[in-house]
């Protein structure tokens, strides 16, 4: 498959993740269009598991890594999955056991933002 | 509720969360009763994530810290939960991308080693 | 022991440490019941360690996984259990050898921030 | 102060913390070298905190850390500083909500060697 | 570029790196797919860094982590990029300062390892 | 050699990685005296590695921990070192694969804020 079409199918599944169009054209910028067309383009849309499974253990990741610019936009993608505010929460009490208590007060500062964003909660 | 009664209720919830009865005595060692009551009695027992899910992030979690020690356990109660050994190689895949390749690749030599011990594949 | 009471040993620890009242109502936020129930209720309050010693050991885990955050609310937790900021000084010295240079930058940054704000130095 | 005298001053107080005499030579090793010279030599002489705590917060920091393998010695050493077994189990159950239960978990392992060969329990 | 042909340039690409032919068949092994295809068939063989930079980061990346497993692999290929097992432990010695002692003990041992079994030293 | 002679000889280093003077006396902060004598006046200035090539492992370690504030000083220095903007872009693409994208994410972010101030793009 064609660079340029591996991006496009990156891209889209991007935007079904978080529910939405989302812009961006390839070529500007070489970071982008790695994970557009690896990450996205190849990973995300590979079979195996569902799209609701990748988001949440991105999101797993995510909270046990600390890493809340991150969690910023994929919190998003898990409330379009139809994981709820409340399963948030559950998963970020359960994974400062793991993780550690500061990765997930990161994980609740970055949900916090979200939930007040998209009137989640 | 009593100490001891939390300690029952984990290891509980741990049996169940591995298929099989977990004999384990209040008591004995202090880390274990603060995993048992804390960890399982209270975290892993919360309503709000199915066990199925509860597990699913732990692992993932794990595979995105490379805890190999930790996923030769928290496989075994994934594939009791009914996720498949293909999933789980998907899942390895997956988040190689968000927790780097070597954590991924400690993630896969657990998972061979617990595939092979289960006849899981 | 009821859940409600240990938040309420929880909360009357999380101000010992401080040094002073800690206003917080159990109930009222899933992750602080949990913060104060398991984390300084249960595991806090246990014998066999000095509160400075457990103040001490948090700072330097803080120190060495590069919490900014979390430090500006446990350095001056130690400054209230008699740790001099120039003891703190060392102790960021000290661990930089072992997490990291980056890891004790960023915990220079919160003591800065706390001696300044509480007049320690 | 010349370097080979830095190097024994480290070799010095690195068997003051293990409590026995550290064999080692100048010039045979870059890496030790280092280690007895800047890290030993310089830092862990500083004045300003005690060799107990300063044993102590490197604990600390090995366990939020997870570093099995560095911990075998240095647990040695805080046994060595006065501070006993059933203490370094607190620490580990202590700091599992810091660093992680994982990390924890492969403290634990460390512990229950170097308690086994020294006796400690 | 089909995923056939990006594994075998993938493949091809690690072996230059290791300076010996890998033999490895395409479609095996779901991990090690990607690994050919994504990893060594699109990003090694990207421009814009010799292969002798892309080596010595990603030793650099490992030292920091304490990967000591992919140590074994990698610093082979640095090896063989002409980069001397002296040069190898001053990139030790210098990032025990930034990824923090005991991860650069942990490459030490790796790089011993290395030395031992290739002659390098 | 004396303190305040290893002081001078990493404050030198450190302005010949940066291109420019540094201005830093000598006894006014611990931390920044450890950090002249021992980490620029010791180690940076040892034979056996180019700065250039000290200067590489430093962001490249920097980039896979995700340290994105020490990366605004150091993506300097590999600058001035002669490594371009579109190296440093190709050395955080490469490195998200070990560092994980998140820490390649945060890279990216003290990249584009250097090119911007010093023109670098």
């Amino acid at each position: 498959m064609a660079d340029a079409e591996r991006f496009e199918q990156g891209r889209a599944r991007f935007g079904e993740l978080m529910g939405r169009d989302i812009k961006s054209e390839s070529g500007a910028d070489e970071f982008m269009d790695v994970t557009f067309e690896n990450l996205f383009g190849d990973i995300w849309n590979r079979e195996g598991l569902s799209l609701r499974d990748r988001s949440m253990i991105t999101c797993a990741a995510l909270i046990a890594l600390g890493k809340e610019e991150e969690l910023k936009i994929h919190f998003r993608g898990l409330l379009n999955q139809g994981v709820t505010a409340d399963e948030i929460d559950e998963m970020i009490i359960h994974l400062a056991h793991y993780g550690g208590w500061p990765n997930a007060v990161a994980a609740r500062r970055a949900a916090t933002s979200v939930f007040e964003k998209t009137g989640a909660r």
